[in-house]
């Protein structure tokens, strides 16, 4: 078993070690739950503060060209780009993972129309275990436009081959799963769907910031995400929405709002697409939040996605070594792969009284969160977790099985 | 002409003068924008410290519960609610205004279909000069949904009563219009909508806190609108969907989000819609933009939107007629009605050389702002806008217009 003074070691030589002063954490917490909501850069405290007392308070509306208002969702988006693959203009921040995704599968599926006008690619592959909102969005866009569209859940990756086929429509998957952290390979599933003339569309919302991603490399048609995980952005801030260069021109979606107009203030009341990326907005977008998205984007600036995944696989290594060494008389059954390929940056362990067990973890300040049915969830950000952190946190949850220091009875009502 | 010793004596007797104070307002500036981006209140700066550095910073993903930013939209739209003649479980704080009318017209056009199966109700009342997002929504939505929708324009108020028949689903228009400043009789066009079995929705962006609106009292089906206004709810600051509870049982939209689901967090794969208001919701929300729109609500409770209306009408007043007496030399044409009834809280004067006189007025500290074609805006916010401000104001545009002061080859670039 990894000794804490061979992590103490590991924290030494750890390139990404200085980084972690750049985030505010509490004192006495060890925060395993990143990849819910990412921690704060302390340098968001005084860009709210701009934003707020001198962009809004003193420049008021001239903020919305002096400050660049008007242009952060592209200019936010050029920044994120190289996390996942992207070019500059290929990727806005904007609106909610929720309402982008609707955007993107609507844009999927009229591209799909174009290409085959007899409808006969009706069908949106999915996995029963995709985040439930992915899955919402598809049922409610397809109930909607009442075309016989069909949502087809899979139950397991192992099951795509055979459900991708001809009458497929869309492939629309989250890339590493918010439950186990188990990843595709985007490259192998984005040629599965295309061998069969299907489009690819991946949720992000767990790989950006997270796993190195490259959607150009693997020739993916359409994705979204979210900033507020891995990539620090604020709590609930704007997602975004990433369209390829070459499907710009034929995309299409229904949130036609004056955003994605080709002159929106030239007030015309036809609507006409703008050119470019940004016609995946909509309206006006909430200025404060999207403007700390930045500060977290600039971390990133300083370090590149395969350091952040060598440590983060370093870190999920070590976790599930030590809860299996330590915790090993205790009913927990690892969810998250072992294999390196198929592993995000969290993992997932069940345990009969998993509710509980994580309550207990928080109250002693080890900070992970918990999901239906029985799993608790431990997020590693490379950013701001320590070997010694890892270390501590198995301690901590040896110590309170080992003494059942955890109430059974818990009920769970909280919302997260 | 009203003398500025006048303004001044007005000022003195004002009941909401002392609210001004709650704003903070750059010196040397005569702020007539409220309209499209309200003043900041002074505590919207400690409320977004509070958020950044305690709620986000030092509670993390705690705060979804401990500082109730889950429950937020719901929280702020009953504290909204009053200023619209809403009960407080009809309202969510939440999405932009383009995508919450998305949301209502979806669901009205669904409401429609469930009542007339032969789908014969397939027109959208609205007015070529609403706000053109809403126009564009509208269009993205039928079209998309392939179902013989048609777009009405209607040129003006008077063409209502003859565009209105038995094959309209939706009637849809703006309150008080976002050029002109004209407003609607709201009880008046609800009913004559209902009278033909349409269903009426309203735009408030121009609205709500400008003047007084009783939606449950005029009967309306479905509101959206803006918080970043007149509001005061900062910039881009997430919009409200008002729906009332005679509808919310039958509501739909397509936009079905985990945030709208009966029980978000036991994460099944089939959509159920929760009960009540928050089946309007679809994603997770910007909570630092969304928590300082309770600065903004906030003051309002400190007073009364009859009060609020009736400095506005007076400070609207004494603007018309202090223009019209000392610019009666220069080409300006009033576009608002003169009619307290028909009148919003903005005044809008068309000027041939509009862009360049109000670039000019902006230089000397007295911000307006411009809309195609030639119309120079000024909104006023009884909050924190005095009648010596007006005075001020027009003191500077007649000097700007008697001496030319303006450089009539100015180009609009900006965009605002």
């Amino acid at each position: 078993m990894t000794p804490r003074s061979d992590c103490k070691a590991l924290d030494a030589d750890d390139p990404l070690r200085p980084l972690r002063e750049q985030f505010a954490l509490p004192d006495g917490v060890i925060y395993l739950d990143g990849n819910s909501l990412g921690a704060r850069p302390k340098s968001a405290l005084d860009r709210a503060r701009q934003v707020v007392e001198a962009e809004w308070g003193k420049d008021l509306i001239r903020s919305w060209n002096k400050a660049g208002w008007f242009d952060l969702p592209a200019r936010l988006g050029a920044k994120l780009a190289p996390l996942i693959g992207a070019r500059p203009d290929e990727v806005v921040v904007t609106d909610s993972t929720s309402v982008n995704l609707f955007k993107a599968l609507a844009a999927a599926l009229h591209q799909q129309e174009q290409s085959y006008p007899d409808r006969s690619r009706r069908v949106i592959v999915t996995e029963r275990e995709n985040f439930p909102t992915d899955v919402y969005i598809a049922q409610g866009l397809a109930s909607w436009l009442e075309r016989d569209y069909e949502i087809k859940l899979i139950d397991s990756p192992a099951q795509l081959r055979e459900a991708v086929d001809a009458s497929t429509a869309v492939v629309m998957l989250t890339h590493v799963n918010y439950r186990t952290g188990r990843m595709h390979d985007m490259r192998e599933v984005t040629a599965l769907a295309h061998a069969q003339g299907a489009l690819m569309l991946w949720d992000l919302a767990h790989s950006a910031g997270a796993v190195p991603v490259d959607l150009n490399g693997a020739d993916a048609d359409y994705a979204v995400g979210c900033t507020y995980k891995y990539l620090n952005g604020g709590p609930g801030a704007p997602a975004f929405i990433w369209v390829p260069e070459r499907h710009q021109q034929a995309f299409r979606q229904p949130l036609s709002g004056w955003w994605s107009h080709a002159s929106p203030f030239t007030m015309q009341p036809q609507f006409e697409p703008i050119a470019g990326i940004r016609r995946a907005l909509c309206g006006t977008q909430p200025i404060t939040s999207l403007a700390l998205v930045e500060c977290g984007l600039d971390v990133f600036s300083q370090t590149s996605m395969d350091a952040i995944r060598t440590k983060s696989l370093a870190l999920t290594d070590l976790f599930i070594e030590l809860v299996e060494t330590r915790c090993s008389r205790h009913s927990l059954e690892l969810f998250t792969p072992r294999e390196h390929a198929q592993r995000g940056s969290q993992v997932s362990f069940a345990h009969p009284h998993g509710y509980a067990v994580m309550q207990a973890l928080i109250e002693r300040g080890v900070i992970g969160d918990y999901r239906e049915p029985h799993i608790m969830r431990f997020g590693f950000t490379p950013l701001y977790t320590s070997f010694t952190d890892v270390w501590d946190a198995v301690d901590t949850l040896a110590d309170i099985l080992d003494r059942k220091q955890y109430d059974p009875d818990a009920r769970r009502d909280a919302v997260t």
